[in-house]
């Protein structure tokens, strides 16, 4: 039995991460979380704002395929007023507890707060409502966020992401394979099922 | 029973229409087959060259993501030496026979020299030997191709694919809606198959 666990690399502002993460639950394989910004990824790619936005004509496209998916998938979806919205707090906050059992349950209210309820996930307020729907102490969570130590772990991961040859999310990493796309989540449990049979890089 | 066909939007240089045109012989919906050129898409919204080349590190990706897909699907593939090649003529040739029932043949054959043979589909001799391997009489092929309604034909099919908000290739298109990516194929059928069920757009 493989246990390495799949990584899913993913961004709060995400849309795409945001269909990925609410699949998780049902993920028939052992995963964690590798919260990161986008921000810096893009920059390391020339990109000065999301790609969507740096290519409205593609953005369209995203914010109708997001309706269809969600549709198809009954994942609740309205279109932020806000796009991309900032998340630093949040992913601080993830990334100071990436091994918590209540991680997931913390990251799916962020994502239903932005792209089904239209909140600002941006604001501590809203980050303090969900930690309160979920019973979690949110005075010690966003002390935990402003450690320095949590500030470079999240500029770390973030390096890391640039490193691996992430440039988008949600990404999905099995080994040194990447899988980009919340489409791409299959593909990857199948890699992971039969990690060894894959053809060579070419 | 649903008797409107997909519409299948392809260019010859793109990797992911070959991963989308290996499927349609095996597609449960009726088609139409739409080529057009990329590089006029492409530079309406600002970018010099393809995607992969202007942004490295998503077309390392791009190829091996391509090298599993096609050895998932048993589709044969090697990665070209010249990315993306010209392929002017052999997309004269299909829009000019858009009807003809051999022109999926032609297609998968043109697709599988630049993907899988590395042949220079650019260049007219080896669109010859493809045409010849098919008993298509090249000389009268050309001949269409060259014609000024087929060249005036294949700017409109261009200019037209742009107008719908076509960004890539492939893009299967249902009715209104726009489907990017072989990996969306399934999505494009299910549409198709239930249409009228969808959401309104937000």
């Amino acid at each position: 039995m493989n246990e390495i666990p799949i990584e899913f690399w993913f961004e709060f502002a995400s849309t795409y991460s945001y269909v990925g993460i609410e699949r998780l639950p049902t993920f028939s394989a052992p995963f964690v979380l590798r919260p990161f910004l986008l921000g810096p990824v893009f920059a390391a790619q020339g990109l000065s704002d999301s790609p969507f936005n740096v290519y409205p004509v593609k953005g369209r496209y995203m914010r109708r395929d997001m309706e269809r998916l969600c549709a198809e998938a009954e994942i609740p979806f309205r279109w932020p007023s806000v796009f991309p919205r900032g998340s630093l707090l949040a992913t601080r906050i993830a990334i100071a507890h990436d091994s918590e059992p209540w991680l997931l349950d913390f990251c799916r209210r962020v994502y239903r707060a932005n792209f089904a309820e239209d909140r600002a996930i941006d604001r501590a307020e809203v980050i303090q409502e969900i930690a309160e729907e979920l019973h979690l102490p949110f005075a010690a969570l966003r002390a935990s966020a402003e450690r320095p130590e949590t500030k470079q772990a999240l500029r770390e991961q973030t390096a890391r992401a640039s490193e691996l040859g992430i440039f988008g999310a949600p990404t999905l990493r099995v080994g040194d394979e990447l899988f980009w796309g919340s489409d791409r989540m299959d593909h990857a449990l199948r890699f992971w099922t039969r990690q060894g049979a894959m053809p060579a890089r070419g």
